[in-house]
């Protein structure tokens, strides 16, 4: 078959490979553990010539920390409000060592608070390709290391911020006190309530003031050891939610859309479910839609049928 | 001169030694590297050895994590609300290999949070002993790795909470991703200054909702590299502030008292500031200080005049 596009999904720790069918359709797929913090001997031009080895000649487009500062070439951030359109009349591009022509989605700014994101965008952008009913007014939220809330308005992104609750979750548990000397965790799904709920309910003091709870509740015989992690995890992603309220990145009126992997999302299910906040969920291959549909938008992909 | 007491104030990464005249004033100070963490060949029998090595035989009492469950010999955590008396009534006794008896203050818990905490409750003694202001109604803040708000009410700890400001810190500049590959920190008290005013302007969503902001103002050149540091010390003693506010441990009627290191009380001093809020300091000895009321209280040591 026809391939129309190969995009990259190129990441601190992986690099995703994707080769497009001209409708789009995703004909093959490779995880490579070639992020840009762990690239192979050869660098880039290795990791780029093993994602794309023995696929046909076709138009690149890459997204993620490849075009960072400490990537392959970077791209400036674009600034919102910044929808699909934008996004593919600003990429960036660099010739790989090969003589190919390599285009690169750049990342968003956000100037008001500021806040930078790179590689969301894309997941963004494979949202609002398919989802139109979130065009007008949404909210997206994007859990992980460094979780992304971004608000949409009329097919554009006109803000977002990060919280950085899966990576002071994994500081916690990893280099603090309170991870230390634990035995391997164990599901605990009575602690993780408790943890949201603690954090639900530490108003507008948040969760930095009952963190250390989970040591005295350890000490106390009232936390198994095992279970500190469940505790930890749900007392910062329910103060992830709390935050979200206190700032007004919810709202009663605007639904929210949530995008990622399956169990982290499931724990954010139900912390939400203990606030009392909807929250519907759209299958995690956005960002594969999203470069589809910049590369669409950019022309660099001509589509048999719109995608 | 005669030896009336000697103190040991023996936490998780030192051991101060203190041998104190028949007022009470300390003779003799020793400082070893010998906290329960970093025991040496020998483990507890040596450090206390190294600690009294050549001091005359006199009563001993101890504080801090000695008395923890990996101490030399655990000592329940007595509740709040607790003065001096009941410390001194509730001290812990164990057999030295040498054959003395080695007294241990009991840490403190509050089981209204729950919260814990071991060693500082023999600072709160010493201020207590030292300031009768404070006895009817005050706060007392104890900055550090585990920074201790303390609430007194007629000469007794009533509550107490505590905030993982310092340990936080050294998270984030350590392992995280805003404090990797800066060079060197240098003192920057502009920066210090703006830190504090976003968790101040953070409102009830807090700090955690602005800490990426750390790695944004970096790239986009707002930050100088070398400065992250003391802008996630602004930010972090600003929140510890902010929270403080809003828990409601910090009330108009009631002074606040500072007890701890100098430059960190510094910071304090100036993030207050900028809250408007008046914090008054009291000198770093107040362990030394604590000890010696205790005992004097437990009946160990008899002071030839009131302390």
């Amino acid at each position: 078959m026809t391939t129309a596009l190969i995009g990259l999904d190129w990441g601190s720790t992986q690099l995703r490979a994707y080769r497009y069918g001209e409708r789009g359709e995703v004909l093959d797929k490779r995880v490579l553990p070639h992020g840009i913090r762990h690239l192979p001997g050869g660098g880039f031009a290795e990791a780029f010539a093993q994602a794309v080895a023995g696929w046909p000649d076709a138009p690149l487009l890459a997204c993620g920390m490849i075009g960072s500062r400490n990537g392959w070439q970077e791209v400036p951030y674009l600034d919102t409000p910044t929808g699909i359109e934008r996004l593919a009349g600003a990429l960036g591009a660099m010739r790989t060592p090969d003589g190919r022509t390599l285009h690169l989605v750049p990342g968003l700014r956000d100037p008001g608070r500021p806040d930078v994101m790179r590689g969301e965008e894309t997941q963004v952008a494979g949202v609002l390709a398919r989802a139109p009913s979130a065009i007008h007014r949404g909210c997206l939220l994007l859990p992980g290391t460094h979780s992304k809330w971004v608000e949409l308005r009329d097919g554009a992104v006109t803000g977002f911020a990060t919280v950085m609750t899966g990576e002071l979750f994994g500081l916690l548990c990893r280099h603090s006190i309170l991870g230390a000397q634990l035995p391997p965790a164990q599901d605990d799904e009575r602690v993780f309530r408790r943890g949201v709920e603690t954090a639900r309910d530490s108003g507008a003091a948040g969760a930095l003031s009952r963190v250390f709870s989970a040591r005295t509740l350890m000490l106390d015989g009232l936390l198994p050891p095992a279970s500190v992690p469940d505790y930890l995890s749900g007392l910062l992603i329910g103060d992830e939610l709390r935050i979200a309220l206190a700032a007004g990145w919810i709202d009663p009126l605007t639904p929210i859309q949530m995008v990622g992997e399956g169990a982290l999302c499931e724990r954010y299910l139900r912390a939400a479910a203990l606030f009392g906040i909807d929250i519907a969920t759209t299958p995690d291959d956005t960002t594969a839609h999203g470069l589809w549909r910049i590369a669409v938008e950019a022309g660099l992909a001509s589509p048999l049928a719109t995608a």
